[in-house]
């Protein structure tokens, strides 16, 4: 029984270095709305949403709001506790299952696994490893998924990816899963730092960076050339659109950068208009496409898969509702024939993601073909568990639990507006 | 300049009398987040985004945070208030553009439109008919649109529908806009109730009304052969399943009321399943597929039109980003040539929507043909300036403004949770 739900604002200043910056978002000061669960016999859950400053109230306004529906009662059926959550006919209407409401649902769901994956003993990608097909298909709701993809034939793909997956554990916690770095291509960082950074991220053994476009074209097919020319021919740079364009400009300005060889183009346009991601798919051809990091819910994802709109699906920790949510999004990935290559950085997602794709592994599409974690180098310092990246590579996570917990003193000093940080040094 | 926003969380205990029940939403509770903009002239925009109860505290903190965008400033350029509102790249990532950070900038944008229009001395249907097309498209956001509809084809749609516009406006004033009624159908009431007020609403002048469906089969046969056995054959009975099913189901449950003649079925499947709803529409034709109140964007609207997904689009006043984003939706209807049907009900929605079907009417489609306004009769003795039916037609509003004003002493009782409506009745 959850006895209590603590809900906490807690905000990087990273607007002052300009990290994170794209085409959209100018001056990210990246936060987490973030909870922590207690539960009556001793044991936490901690989970989080991200966002990227203002509005982080909002979302803890509405973690608090749900709270209603949870403490007091159980959280150790994870299927119940996710349409719990989702299906309350009142909070329903303010989606249904998008935006803020979604947000706060994805942090007490993380939450609520975090603290199975502790009472179990294991870290969640193990955790999640471990779990039967049918525990797993009772855990996902199948409402409006039907069409696409039903519980009988998940329970199929589940079981046909049972044989092998001790060796897979074996390999995950032996070699890790590959990761790429967003790092070095922020869009507020100069030509030379670019440079620098695309040159690092190389030699630490990563086959694969991005860099954002699409505020300037000279200045995007300058830096893109300066890019290529550091790492050479058969390192992977992926672009990142932001969702800056509508579709012709998509195509247009995809076109322009051509000539550098973009291994995918991401976020071209708003991440609903499913229809314009598959023309853009269409007609950038053979340049692939991603999108998914402001994908709301799995029936999103299931149209960006009927339309064969992405190359790559890029699901988030946190914007969906939670592990419940991602375990549908994986399997329609995976009935789909899809490559999951999910969005990290922020604050804490990388933390989070590294679980997903190595149970993706062991247990969904058994594949690491063209498969890559996001990984940005900044915050992981405030993290009990920080992600660790080895020769280009995520490390398995050890500790019992999701890895989402935050130290402490982070908190304390980074509390939206009255920690330290904000209040003495601002 | 707006120098003071007010928010006030307002709400109805209508989950007594199951006014409003569906198949979806049991027990609402129908609620605003009121707002009023304060400029320093003296005038005041009144606006508010509607609810069902839990949940409308986290509209009103959205609305809250979003206010640091408003007080200090001017309100009166309509077009540069709704990018400030939903470009703000900090709140963008909390939607984009959908869930409560949407619903928070409705209501700010329905207040600035309701204040623009008092300033003008006109009521909201005819201040909006009388602004050139090239002030209208300037109102528009067209990011995202232009694949479907640019600024120049919109301006086109305007100027052709200019000749004739004095004589729509007088038609206006005299004969009002067509409506239908859900009163008699919610699925809370008996068949006696339905069939009682089925038959009434025939006899007020009401060619169409609506049944709510979705949740037992049998029950819903019982009430519609019921209803149609009541109003006979040349009334017009819609359905609507307020997003029950998958689209299997769908389609199966409304062949199997098919033998009953409904004129259109509402909400067949999932509000975010845009090829769900295509598919739907293809397998029930000849029956008409209608969607929208739940449809968060112009984004959303866009792709319904252009895969063909519905046969009525039902927009509502407070759900997308207000007169601004229903301006849009209006001329991609237009576009595609789909009859706008309005979502109204709730509380305030039929007061808001009367006034953009018959802007519609003057200055986009210029026709009525299977255009019906919703309308139900509760909660309308709130408003300072309520709905009025005259022989199944809503009047033109004569007041300045947007007809959202409530009356203070409704707002006063009704409070949550301190008015007294709530903390002594309860």
């Amino acid at each position: 029984m959850i006895k209590a739900v603590d809900v906490v604002d807690v905000r990087f200043p990273t607007s002052a270095s300009l990290d994170g910056s794209d085409a959209m978002n100018p001056d990210p000061d990246y936060s987490a709305a973030y909870v922590v669960l207690r539960a009556e016999d001793g044991f936490e859950g901690h989970g989080f949403t991200f966002t990227i400053g203002r509005g982080n109230e909002v979302c803890c306004a509405a973690i608090e709001a749900l709270s209603d529906l949870v403490i007091g009662r159980d959280a150790s059926d994870l299927g119940e506790f996710y349409r719990r959550l989702t299906h309350d006919s009142q909070f329903r209407w303010l989606g249904p299952e998008k935006g803020v409401m979604h947000l706060a649902a994805a942090a007490l769901l993380n939450a609520a696994w975090d603290l199975a994956a502790r009472r179990a003993g294991l870290p969640m990608w193990k955790y999640l490893s471990g779990l039967s097909p049918e525990r797993i298909v009772d855990c996902i709701d199948w409402r409006y998924m039907t069409d696409a993809l039903g519980p009988e034939e998940a329970l199929d793909l589940l079981r046909a990816a049972e044989p092998g997956k001790a060796e897979r554990i074996a390999e995950i916690e032996r070699e890790g899963y590959p990761a790429y770095t967003t790092s070095p291509g922020w869009l507020g960082y100069s030509d030379e730092k670019v440079v620098r950074l695309a040159r690092r991220a190389v030699a630490e053994g990563y086959r694969q960076i991005k860099l954002k476009v699409g505020d300037d074209l000279d200045d995007d097919r300058r830096r893109f050339a300066a890019a290529r020319a550091a790492v050479g021919p058969d390192v992977r740079i992926a672009v990142d659109a932001n969702q800056r364009w509508d579709v012709d400009r998509a195509v247009e300005w995809t076109a322009a950068l051509a000539e550098f060889d973009p291994w995918w183009i991401e976020e071209p346009t708003s991440p609903d208009d499913v229809l314009g991601h598959a023309a853009i798919r269409r007609r950038v051809a053979p340049i692939k496409v991603a999108t998914g990091e402001h994908c709301h819910n799995r029936v999103m994802f299931k149209q960006l898969l009927q339309a064969e709109a992405v190359d790559f699906l890029q699901l988030d920790a946190a914007r969906v509702a939670g592990v419940n949510e991602n375990l549908a999004i994986l399997l329609l990935a995976k009935k789909f024939d899809v490559p999951v290559c999910p969005h990290a950085g922020g604050v804490g997602l990388c933390e989070l993601v590294g679980h997903l794709s190595m149970f993706d592994y062991t247990s969904v599409s058994t594949s690491m073909e063209d498969r890559v974690i996001e990984y940005v180098d900044h915050l992981h310092e405030h993290f009990v568990e920080p992600t660790v990246i080895e020769n280009g590579r995520y490390k398995a996570p050890v500790l019992p639990g999701f890895s989402a917990e935050m130290r402490p003193d982070s908190i304390r000093r980074y509390t939206y507006p009255n920690g330290p940080e904000w209040s003495e040094n601002r």
